[in-house]
């Protein structure tokens, strides 16, 4: 008795490649970082084509996404904040940032406090490093980019984690007007 | 046998007076939090003057400085950033506290993972709002100082903690450069 449907056709299904590939995907990036897996070698260890990662998840980053079971997908908002450019980049990415999670609080709040204990690898850590930062620096510097992280993850564990008054239950239309220009300095101030 | 030198007063002597504050503060700071635990109800459970809190400790704020055993003290530092007003202030702040912290970056982050992981009433968060955001609050407003904090936990975390690139190795200069003007757009940008 096979499991298989009859004109289904030969090898396993898209649900099964994917599962595998997931599989696949956290054992490396546990191991190895996100930089450093490949999207080859998470499908050579998964026994599938490399062009699935493609088909399936748009990329390594969509593969890295998937392995998290995320309320939200983190690469759909950074690259809808990234698409309108510098101009007003900050108070949108604080608008953004807020409303995306502000619904699913403790789960970010669980994400962020198990990449503060053990930050090698963490997934959040990758996101915020190979996803966040990477699309910011296609806009910015990379030294910048990173200074933007460094301030989102300070507001996120001021509203989330550790519930600073008043930042932890301001209207989100209040610290997207003091946060958001101190986002946008970041991004375009003359600095160095 | 008495422990006691000849030619001392009688009643304790000082370094008893201050180990039963900071005993006694320690465990109301920790039971009720910083801001509800009053100078008067720990010198009562110590059984010492309501004015050897001052005298010892210069405060309440002094007190919790005190029962962490901290490598700098914050409240001169802080004290030290706010004291030349607003103007700068942004820069002054990024500076001080990345060469105070520096040297010290594996206490800061073991402080800041503990806040992480049981905020209530934490001691780095106390720190933060009973001495860090007081004091900024005194030249700015409650709802910009609580952003600049959220601003410095974000750099110390993606500098000491989770460590991103180029945060984590950047010169102090850099940051300062950066970051120094997005700190100041909190404080004084026109915001709402």
């Amino acid at each position: 008795m096979s499991g298989r449907r009859p004109g289904r056709p030969a090898g396993r299904s898209a649900g099964d490649t994917r599962a595998r590939l997931v599989e696949a995907a956290r054992e490396q990036f546990a191991a190895r970082g996100f930089a450093a897996a490949s999207a080859r070698s998470i499908a050579a260890a998964a026994g599938v084509d490399p062009s699935l990662v493609n088909h399936h998840f748009g990329g390594k980053e969509g593969l890295l996404v998937a392995t998290m079971d995320l309320p939200i997908d983190p690469v759909e908002k950074i690259t809808g904040v990234v698409a309108h450019g510098v101009d007003g980049l900050g108070a949108r990415l604080v608008r953004t940032f807020l409303e995306t999670w502000d619904p699913h609080r403790d789960a970010f709040s669980a994400l962020l406090r198990t990449a503060m204990s053990s930050p090698d690898h963490a997934p959040a850590v990758e996101i915020a490093r190979g996803v966040l930062l990477a699309r910011l620096a296609t806009v910015t510097t990379v030294d910048r980019a990173a200074l933007v992280v460094a301030q989102v993850v300070g507001l996120a564990t001021a509203r989330y984690v550790v519930r600073i008054e008043p930042v932890a239950s301001a209207s989100v239309d209040d610290l997207v007007a003091v946060y958001g220009p101190a986002v946008q300095a970041v991004v375009t101030s003359a600095g160095r």
